[in-house]
């Protein structure tokens, strides 16, 4: 039995295809037609094209206008005069041929967008990988494993499975995936979760261990795999499956449903959303609302800051598209992990203790107000809550909410309309000192979210990317479980609610409890939505809180999982 | 008037003396007689270790052992042989002057320890300048000020003053300094303090804007400079300097005095160490015992981890020193901030939310052991209280006693004593989620001690150290204050004591809310025990208690401050 990392639940049992694409070999030939080489390239690059706009058609219409968007990142490498231009000079200049100049200026562009140590850049430097080995392999006749025209039921097994190796592949035959890298936000991860499939990546050396023809199976929700099972395993195996299946069955049948618990006290569903184009996905898992809308995208993968028109017309999509359903936005939450090169930050030495978010919003009040003003006017077109990330002080929550009256007075003076009375405005809680004075902060918010993620960081001292002591990184913590009952409470005393949008908050063994805390909102990625909806209809909300007040006077995290998983197993 | 650093307390009144020694200037010259410049280099040497030799006994005896210690740096730094040699090899395989020679190879080691990024690595970086220069000016016959033979009061204002300075000139005669450069602990501020003399520091151009003879006023503990002033001004410097001296000549009547209020609560002032050298000034300022040895001296500057035999020494040097008055010496805390070669710890994202002290301990048993076992030895010499830092939750604490009871059975198996009954464990108080779980901890240790420092840091997600967001690291953070409350509470229910040994516990603002919130014990840097302790003799717990009831309801940090500031001036 092999281990790998769980990306997408579901049981699998199938014969395997192994895919092994002939490895790039490029070697330096010096040639003696220029203009003849530079016309292979060329052609190879025509060639790529022609190709990545056929998929990029086929993945739209089957997949949808987001999934499509990687093709247009490609498309656009291939169209950047810098990396096409300095080929080009490179086989004049050197008299080399076109494969070995491509491939030298495709390894000088990786280092660079590696080096950046930046999670969008280093995503370039893979799209950069991924399209320049398409043209080189053009250049140098490699034939690819056509994934098009699969024709019986496969477990796909690859080293790693690229945007284009998923979208030109035949999904009606491909029943999952097994990959030898990868971790649970890897494009294979997400493309398989996306086409609801199972499939564990980051298995080390499958692609050595498994034949073409092998049968395997495995279970995405555990990323354990098993080669060649024996007649009893197989049959464990199918009864997983159907019981999966069973219960994604069942998952479609509380769509439309309210959340709410057999005592009938109702919970909100959220969903989590980067860009306007998410909200398909999140309608599709029927969320009741948008409970964290990440505004650093509009703000990303750019040279300049957003204008107000931009994010207007950003955040009145959103509204619309919810149609009438709650939508929370955080503003910018920048700096930490999360750079923009515009800004021109200094490097720190503790990012996630440092400069960011609402802490260079209320610094650079110019940059804030745009979007406030932006968010403004989009209020007309839905209904909006807004919210402040990194708030550690009851100051910095007055002076945003100093920002939001003149803003409005700017606007009121401009003449330009928006909704003044059903703008909520709440605040995260993720640092622990907010925690500490939620009693006092409660008074001037609508709302609480609590950001479990951070939190757990503070509270923790923790850097949650940090391998080393991921071990240390415990929602189930009592310290955080007990904050989260002083926030919670400390909102309703002032008759106020409080939602999640932390990992926690999607998380099932969670869920129980945050309920039995007296949670209002959820908010999660989409996936989650209908399982966290279904698990809810199971739960009574007031066993939820005997629960509740049972584990807050546990000791450790082993004990307060141990004694949950007794009670709701019962 | 100008502000710089308060760097030593006191009011300061003299005729300026400005010190500008003459630019080294060093130009390259081929010779042909490389003998000869060889030769010059070595005179120099020894003329600089001669001098060095002899600064270093006077220092030795009128300032003690441990003031002495930089001279042996300086001496070590001579007679180093990839210096010295390094500068010989460019002599003569470039044939250039001793003086050009010597100072290229400076600079390239200052580039190489500046490059550390190590606050002792910077250090020595300084000390290499400093002698090195010291080197220079005898090659290049620069006289530099004679500052012994200063024969009338003077202010001392120069671009920074070297350990060389501060060793020969006429200390009877210097009655202040002020610098261009530096910062709070800079060699020039922590010597101002050890001769309790006034000095202000980093004030960027004060050497420009003084004239020899000029007559300078200045507050120490504010930082601000006048220069020439009237008459006026004159007077009221004369009279806060008399209140000053009155107030120092106060703090001298408390010695061997208790530190207790005026309705007799008790507190212990205690203070923070880092070498067994360090325990003579604690003596000498009265500590009632030392709150917080850091012991990671112990394992700095050098290339191996420290012998058993090594810590034992050092532990019972202090222990024998303090001579029954209690000694907490803190478990090993490095990582963060505080790196070790030897170690070969991963370069990480968010060191302060890393791979660090308890973390390192429980992971590397091995180490942690040596230290334990070379602490139980040294418990037979005296009152010994071991405490934990970075404890995040319960399993640590646990696992850390579970450690100390295999040695203690090891050390039992190999027949050596130890002292089993009265050795106090405790633990710090310095991430969220134990303050979190303090009432759970408490049953667990014998005392608590609060580190602030690192408590503020997580609470309110600010790195102390960035000077970006300086203002949001707040020791008088409700959220901060509250933590502190809920700590003591805790552990006075379980009948366990509280200290507290970060920054805020030696902070003449904060104590009085300290022992309102019933704090049992104070750890502090030597130089403000007396102060704390004069003004608890001032203070009336029961009315203190009365504050730290009102202010825990204050929402924001100025209500705070104002609040305290009205109540404890009436």
């Amino acid at each position: 039995m092999y281990k790998g990392t769980a990306a997408s639940p579901g049981i699998a049992l199938g014969k395997a295809l192994v895919v092994k694409n002939s490895k790039i070999v490029v070697n330096r030939r010096n040639i003696s037609n220029i203009e003849a080489e530079v016309e292979i390239l060329r052609k190879a690059i025509d060639t790529s094209i022609d190709e990545l706009t056929r998929v990029k058609e086929k993945v739209s219409k089957e997949l949808g206008d987001e999934e499509a968007e990687i093709f247009t990142e490609h498309l656009m490498v291939l169209e950047d005069p810098e990396l096409i231009g300095s080929t080009i000079s490179k086989i004049i200049d050197e008299k080399v041929n076109a494969d070995y100049a491509l491939n030298e200026i495709k390894e000088m562009f990786i280092d660079m967008f590696e080096a950046m140590d930046n999670q969008y850049m280093r995503e370039r430097a893979a799209d950069i990988k991924d399209v320049t080995n398409r043209v080189l392999r053009h250049i140098l006749g490699i034939k690819v494993v056509d994934l098009a025209n699969i024709d019986e039921e496969v477990v796909l097994i690859a080293h790693d499975l690229t945007p284009s190796d998923t979208a030109t592949m035949n999904k009606e035959k491909v029943v999952a995936f097994l990959t030898d890298v990868g971790g649970r936000t890897s494009h294979t991860a997400i493309m398989a979760r996306s086409l609801e499939i199972a499939a564990v990546v980051g298995l080390n050396d499958i692609t050595a261990r498994v034949k073409n023809g092998d049968y395997v199976v495995f279970n995405g929700e555990t990323g354990e795999v098993i080669i060649n099972p024996d007649e009893q395993t197989k049959r464990i195996y199918i009864k997983l499956k159907e019981e999966f299946e069973r219960y994604r069955r069942n998952l479609a049948q509380v769509k439309g449903h309210k959340s709410v618990t057999k005592d009938i006290r109702f919970i909100e569903l959220a969903g989590n959303i980067g860009t306007p184009e998410d909200v398909e996905g999140l309608l599709k898992n029927d969320a009741e609302g948008v409970g964290l809308y990440r505004t650093e995208f509009l703000y990303m993968n750019r040279d300049t800051l957003p204008t107000e028109e931009e994010q207007y017309k950003a955040y009145k999509a959103v509204l619309e598209e919810m149609d009438g359903k709650p939508v929370i936005v955080r503003t910018l939450d920048i700096g930490g992990d999360k750079e923009l090169n515009y800004l021109d930050l200094d490097k720190e030495m503790n990012p996630s203790l440092g400069y960011r978010a609402i802490r260079i919003c209320l610094d650079r009040v110019d940059l804030f107000k745009t979007q406030l003003r932006a968010l403004a006017r989009a209020s007309m077109h839905g209904k909006l809550r807004v919210m402040f990330p990194m708030i550690s002080s009851l100051d910095e929550l007055l002076n945003c909410k100093k920002i939001i009256k003149e803003v409005m007075k700017e606007l009121d003076e401009e003449g330009i309309v928006y909704n003044r009375k059903d703008v909520e405005i709440g605040m995260m809680i993720e640092v622990p000192s907010a925690v500490m004075i939620s009693d006092i902060l409660a008074k001037h918010v609508d709302f609480f979210s609590i950001g479990t993620n951070d939190l757990i960081q503070y509270t923790c001292a923790v850097d949650r990317m940090n391998q080393k002591i991921h071990h240390l990184y415990d929602q189930f913590h009592p310290a955080v479980l007990r904050m989260i009952k002083i926030v919670i409470d400390n909102a309703h005393k002032e008759g106020k609610w409080v939602g999640m949008c932390g990992e926690s908050a999607g998380n099932l063994k969670m869920i129980p409890l945050l309920l039995g805390m007296g949670i209002d909102e959820l908010s999660m990625s989409p996936i989650s939505i209908l399982p966290a909806r279904q698990l809810i209809k199971t739960l009574n909300y007031d066993d939820m809180k005997e629960l509740a007040d049972k584990v807050l006077c546990l000791g450790t995290s082993d004990e307060i999982v141990e004694y949950m998983d007794k009670v709701l197993k019962k």
